[in-house]
């Protein structure tokens, strides 16, 4: 076993917690010592240990002398629990390979000075791609205090979302289905327009049994942005497990006391957003609010106006884009509204990361090109 | 070596003719005796002779006692060769294996009879589907005498094939256009409508040096669909090796004899089809038409009406579908006019049959799904 082994090893346990650490990252730890897996650990649920911790608890006095591989470096604070540096140090690990530095450029470094300076050798950055691919949204939210956003749509082979009249259930078939299920289970909110919440009385909850029984596992926060406050208080989203929040703009949130009243009767919260140039919800001060409330994955599930606004800003950092084998012709609707776009040559460059068939469907896993 | 390896390298040798054997059926055949392969051939260019005729000549007198591995029913009839099954039983072969019987209802079954009468063991259907598959076009018109439609788009990841502008050149990269002349060059005819022509100067013909050296390759043949005549004699399309076909309606032929002979005298042909029942001209007279030019393959290279007509209409055998990586928004042009389909339960189903990378975009290979 090589370096590299054991630190797959430890992504592989940090895995363990994809839908349960929010807001805390994913983290895994092995300890070894002659080749041999003394102890492993994750973090699974925020406020329980770190991954260190568990990995520790069984290596026991073992640890003494070994080698600890931890997807992300140890911690030097004191918070829920005591900093894990110190705990790798007093268990006299020898040396420790970290998978990424700690993405808060406040502490990062600290953790690995701490190490050092107590004569541990310490190797950053092994595996580091497969390490940071287990955190995009904690690395985001604590480099630039905004959540990662995915966005997902559904749509036919020719870019269709639903017929001229509405009706789009459902284009895709259970697979695609249950795959938004799992995009749902690991972000902590869910963002959608009032009208397609109104369209599709859409419930934004996570259903679906391979998550909710997990433990530590909690509802994304629902966010219905509705400017005009016209989510009605007896729509599905208030009879789900977990949280909604309506965000409005300043003045129906003054002028329309009544409408609020009888959202936060159902338990909803209400509040405002400012105004973006294009008149819409200004969506960079969303971000921004979720950042705030330590939200580290937003997923867009919206029509075409808002998704569009979103892929338009260059807020979208990866898309689902879940396709039927079907046609519904030109006068069904379209799956982006990108106004203004005239040039092929500024049309969003988007690349496909992973094209894969999911029952009779197909998933293209995109992100945002960087132009250079 | 097994009876299935022998007829797939069978299968193999008859793809040598993909793009040279029209209007005949590609084939392949080779001759084994005590597991050694005595003879190979392939029908290669119209009017050569069949490939069982090349396998013979290259065995010789060692054909005595062989096994013949044929992918189509050796022919029956004395055409421009003699039938192919008496060369077989005058080599002297003693079984003879069939990848599939002839499709031409009128003689199936024939040159099996000859063989069989002649003491000569015969092994129909052996890997029957991969040996339908090279020449689903011989085959339908055989059976239905119109050739085997297949429908090329280029779309963006949102369904979108032009800018509002109609600016479209080009959505995809350097490898999807190469696969565009490689389905031109397997095609008998490309059919297009004259708002394409005079939208994208289109030309339809095959440039590709991987192909026009072919001995035996002939452009397809051109075709327009243009009821005003209006087709500019000066259009590009004339100025390209090959001919051109130019279909109107029978009142502009008769009334339009100035556009008539000016089309003729760039060496296009122009004729009449009837009208269907939306106003268009008739697509399964064309169909009929190509059929009885003995053309096994058309390829559908046009706009959002007349693609979409075609697969309304379910006359899309195969469809393929470059996909770029960007998104053009729902104000650029649509993939299909589908007038009149407003259920999601009455959209056309495909079924997919193939995805695949080429360069930055992506191709998906497409099949009308029966409804049963």
């Amino acid at each position: 076993m090589s370096h590299a082994n054991y630190m797959a090893q430890a992504i592989k346990l940090a895995r363990k917690g994809w839908y349960t650490t929010r807001p805390n990252p994913r983290v895994g730890c092995v300890l070894v010592r002659e080749g041999q897996i003394l102890g492993e650990g994750a973090h699974l649920k925020a406020g329980e240990p770190h991954a260190e911790v568990y990995a520790l608890r069984q290596a026991g006095e073992r640890a003494q002398g070994a080698d600890a591989y931890v997807t992300l470096e140890p911690c030097s604070h004191h918070g829920r629990t005591p900093p894990c540096a110190e705990a790798l140090i007093k268990a006299g690990v020898k040396r420790v390979f970290v998978g990424m530095k700690d993405p808060n450029p406040l502490v990062a470094g600290r953790g690995l000075t701490l190490l050092q300076e107590a004569g541990i050798e310490v190797v950053s950055g092994l595996l580091q791609d497969q390490a940071e691919a287990l955190n995009p949204g904690f690395i985001k939210r604590m480099q630039r205090g905004q959540p990662w956003v995915v966005a997902k749509q559904a749509m036919s082979l020719d870019g269709r979302t639903a017929m001229a009249s509405g009706e789009s259930q459902w284009i895709t078939g259970a697979e695609a289905r249950a795959d938004v299920q799992r995009l749902r289970a690991a972000s902590c909110a869910v963002v959608t327009g009032v009208n397609s919440l109104l369209a599709d009385s859409s419930r934004l909850n996570v259903r679906d049994e391979r998550f909710t029984p997990l433990s530590g596992f909690t509802q994304p926060l629902r966010v219905v942005l509705d400017s005009g406050l016209q989510t009605p208080p007896g729509a599905a989203i208030f009879q789900q497990p977990g949280s909604t929040l309506v965000l409005t703009n300043e003045e129906s949130l003054q002028k329309q006391q009544t409408a609020r009243k009888q959202l936060e009767d159902q338990g909803a919260e209400v509040a405002a957003l400012p105004l973006a140039a294009n008149g819409g919800l200004d969506l960079q001060a969303l971000l921004t609010l979720l950042g705030e409330r330590q939200c580290n994955q937003l997923l867009v599930e919206a029509g075409a106006k808002l998704t569009g606004a979103f892929v338009q800003q260059g807020l979208v950092d990866e898309f689902y884009l879940y396709i039927a084998a079907k046609f519904l012709g030109s006068q069904a609707r379209g799956l982006l509204d990108l106004p203004g776009l005239e040039k092929l040559a500024a049309a969003p460059q988007m690349q496909i990361l992973d094209v894969r068939a999911l029952g009779q469907d197909w998933r293209f896993q995109l992100k945002r090109l960087e132009q250079h």
